[in-house]
């Protein structure tokens, strides 16, 4: 008995901005799962920045997508027909095959989570997955934020920066400045995100805006947008400060590479450091995050803001408007409708 | 008994490169030391590129040079006169009045340094004193690398460069790359400072010429210069790699700020480390330092470059000369004619 599934392909590669044209619809036949395998009807999915870089016909730390074939991209579903011992149906698991309403493989490729810890399985995408991580790695590991400081987010209302924000406060901040692109984002920093102060990128150069949020400067920069942010905040550290290198959103869909800030001597006069991270070599401090972050979600100290977007027919427009930063917090499409 | 003793000053601050217009000569009389003073004859003087930064009005981790004040530097000199217990004439010191024939101050503000331990006391300013330290401390602690790794050196030819090759080697990097900006330099770094490779900036551009040198990529790049170098050497940095930010010289005569490299983004994609340092921080590795660097000059694995101009009224040229890069190895300019 086979089963039908949409599936969303790369219809053809862009050039700057993606367009709904990248993208195609397909349905395919998938047939039960050989020996080894698990079927997984999907939940939910994930749209992340990343995915645009893996658009491009570039060799980077994830390969590229292959124009005609179905992109992938962290989801959680559940098993419906298993051929596997690894798995039984009824299983949720979080895999790498979204982008489809079936995730047919081998069952190495899904790990089991537990749907009765938490109040929705998105919290596998957002807060206890991938991005979770990369905020706590950000700014523990990499930044090594010291209780005290004063650390800067950027992206602020986004999947990552909204929990770094909350998690640098947790962790004894003594302020958190956070920038975003909407009135109604800085808003929500300070309202939801416990943010100290905040500011819109949109309403003037990033500098000056940053001066008077932090008037005593910084002393760690999360960075995920790069561009004018990047060189307003390495004018802003103070001696010692860091800067973790987690995004460039700014110029994810420039065509020809922004260039970069023109006060990089900082460094040396500032002695700053910059380190760039990608979590997926991050994940033996995964014990560690779940306990620290698990403990401040049971007790209600994190809000998690989720954009959620119906449909899989839906997940291209979802993913065009996260890139835009239409989203607050995590972007997400739901599949089971 | 007063002594007459001339002295350079900064006549007008330079905008761009500076011209010998910028500097004049004084000669002032000197009282004799009031008590807790010393009177010191200077030896030899050093000039730097951190100074230009100097001549500007701007605050830096070194205050401004004050025009019509005599400028400052590291010297080595001996001590004619003193007014305090804690020096006496005959003591060769090592301190921070440069730039003139006799030093005047406290006695505070001189360290003693051992003439007889060294062939010339030249060497606490070059490769035992704040240039080895620099070069040691970069590789070793900014840049942490590690037994066969790969490491490229920009300005390689210079004070801080022609030394980090030498402790690369030593500390048993698998390949060690220079880029210098004349033939002949490019010559002695493989025929005198141990590279097994290097490259004429000048030459063409500088990223297929690093790639031809280290066609397997680089672990570690030791920046001395900025600009095209950092860029060209943020492509050809693996995985994990680190650069150590010590110089930006290709800046420091610009009147308007380069623009950045525009890849900072593989800091990401290639989980990089930029951290930028000032050999002020570390004295605290001192000890550590002279054991190791000790030990190899006195075994002989150490070859010292020096270009030394003679007398203090040429030391403005000798500035400009090193600015422009015409040394080769640490730039000194000899007082006790």
């Amino acid at each position: 008995m086979s089963t039908k599934s949409r599936e969303i392909r790369l219809a053809s590669r862009p050039s700057g901005w993606p367009t709904p044209d990248n993208f195609a619809l397909a349905t395919v036949e998938l047939p039960d799962p050989a020996p080894g395998q698990v079927l997984v009807r999907n939940l939910v999915m994930s749209v992340d920045p990343y995915m645009r870089g893996r658009m491009n016909d570039v060799k980077s730390y994830v390969p590229p997508f292959q124009v005609g074939e179905a992109l992938t991209g962290g989801a959680v579903g559940e098993v419906v027909a298993s051929n596997s011992p690894r798995l039984k149906p009824g299983d949720v698991v979080l895999h790498d095959f979204g982008w489809r309403d079936y995730a047919l493989a081998d069952a190495a490729g899904f790990r089991t989570v537990d749907a009765t810890a938490v109040p929705s399985v998105n919290a596998y995408l957002s807060v206890l997955g991938g991005i979770g991580l990369t905020a706590w790695v950000g700014l523990v590991d990499i930044a090594a934020m010291r209780a005290g400081e004063t650390v800067f987010v950027s992206g602020a209302a986004g999947a990552v920066g909204s929990l770094a924000g909350q998690f640098a406060k947790l962790r004894g901040a003594a302020r958190v400045v956070g920038s975003a692109g909407s009135a109604e984002k800085v808003r929500l920093l300070t309202e939801r995100f416990g943010y100290d102060a905040a500011f819109n990128y949109k309403d003037g150069p990033v500098r000056p805006q940053l001066k008077r949020a932090a008037p005593d400067g910084i002393d760690v920069y999360f960075d995920n947008v790069g561009g004018e942010h990047l060189t307003a905040s390495l004018a802003a550290l103070r001696r010692g400060g860091r800067v973790a290198v987690c995004g460039a959103i700014s110029g994810y869909n420039e065509t020809q590479p922004p260039p970069g800030p023109d006060n990089l001597s900082l460094l040396i006069s500032k002695r700053l450091t910059m380190r760039g991270f990608l979590v997926f070599d991050h994940y033996d401090r995964l014990p560690d995050f779940l306990a620290e972050v698990g403990g401040w979600l049971a007790a209600g100290q994190i809000h998690v803001e989720e954009t959620v977007v119906d449909g899989l027919e839906q997940a291209p427009a979802a993913f065009l408007g996260m890139l835009r930063g239409e989203n607050i917090g995590k972007a997400l499409v739901r599949l089971d409708r």
